[in-house]
């Protein structure tokens, strides 16, 4: 069901060198939209999508103008609600949305499902960080069932790969994964625990060149 | 630990008719800050705090000015890594935030207290639609534990107050509670099942008079 990295990477060669990665544009202190396009003009038909959230979004509702580099997720960690999140929804110009699994069914994401027709809804089945062992760990399985009745892709982390690909087991459609760089996570380390895209952000975003930063980090999909 | 109403009412008459009301200032489509500036305007003095989320966010980042009005809680449903969660927070200048349990402590709700110092924190431990059952419901009292190390308060539901009453034999500060009015649940509901504020929507932003919808309310209170 996963593509192996040689067959990937020679697939993106003729695409003129399309990394399976998505861009995590969280902006450092006193940066906003204009920092997100500038970094998504360097970038723009060399990865997958680009991933927007609450910080840039603070700074402006600009995702409509973003979407001319490339597909944009809008990863809300939505949470609320199916009425308050179905309010936000609305509001936001992006092509898929992120939410958390957690949140249930009822009255929550059976909504925002129905809200969502025609874009893709993305749930999180495991986070990056140490403390997702604590509740969301738990879960993965039933998020999974969860899923399969209003997902189009899951969120899995990079960081601990042996969660990334028990979920892989189960699951046929797209998987993301964040925890690259910054995080911990090695480049290609998710690609080859069964995710389908990276998603990379200060690693990239906070370098002095963006493009040549991604092409070092993945010479890893050559070797 | 917890006033009965009258007397809770009683002291409220002495404060000019404060009631024990958070306002939740949600859009509907079309409106934004100057409709919340209104209603809040109406307000003042008469609740506890004002409530605002994402969806109002999205119309701009103007939590600074609806100050004026009475104390804000932003209602961000934070639920991201540690970083992003800092993110964000500093750029909304609330006097409170609420934010999941469910995302747990090394990582997220530990970084996010620290940099809270000095601000209120609320976690969710329990919310007012059906979806809630399915994993959160599952995991309020490990909720509590992990409030009694971050949070200043809790949020559970009017919807379901035999939750709510569990909740409060094993917290003592404060408990605010959503779901009066359109989700279902009686003025003063979850106020008899140990709730310090029941959080009010659309039942008061939607009505022709605020003021007056609110009062009639909550004639619960000298009941």
């Amino acid at each position: 069901m996963h593509a192996d990295l040689k067959s990937l990477h020679f697939s993106m060669e003729g695409l003129k060198e399309m990394y399976p990665v998505i861009i995590a544009l969280d902006p450092p202190p006193g940066k906003g939209w204009e920092w997100a396009f500038d970094i998504a003009s360097k970038l723009k038909g060399k990865v997958k999508a680009f991933k927007v959230g609450w910080p840039l979004l603070l700074e402006g509702n600009r995702v409509e103008e973003l979407k001319e580099y490339g597909p944009v997720i809008a990863d809300l960690k939505l949470a609320d609600i199916g009425a308050t999140m179905i309010k936000v929804v609305k509001r936001v110009e992006a092509d898929a949305f992120i939410a958390h699994a957690f949140v249930g069914y009822e009255g929550a994401l059976k909504e925002l499902r129905e809200e969502l027709e025609g874009k893709k809804l993305y749930l999180v089945a495991s986070m990056s960080h140490p403390g997702s062992v604590h509740f969301i760990d738990k879960h993965w399985r039933e998020f999974l069932l969860l899923a399969y009745l209003v997902a189009d892709g899951l969120v899995a982390p990079a960081t601990r790969t042996s969660v990334l690909r028990e979920i892989r087991k189960y699951w046929s459609k797209e998987i993301i994964s964040p925890g690259i760089g910054a995080q911990g996570a090695r480049p290609c380390e998710a690609l080859r625990a069964g995710a389908d895209y990276e998603i990379v952000g200060r690693s990239v975003t906070l370098s002095e060149d963006p493009a040549k930063t991604l092409e070092e980090m993945y010479s890893c999909l050559k070797g």
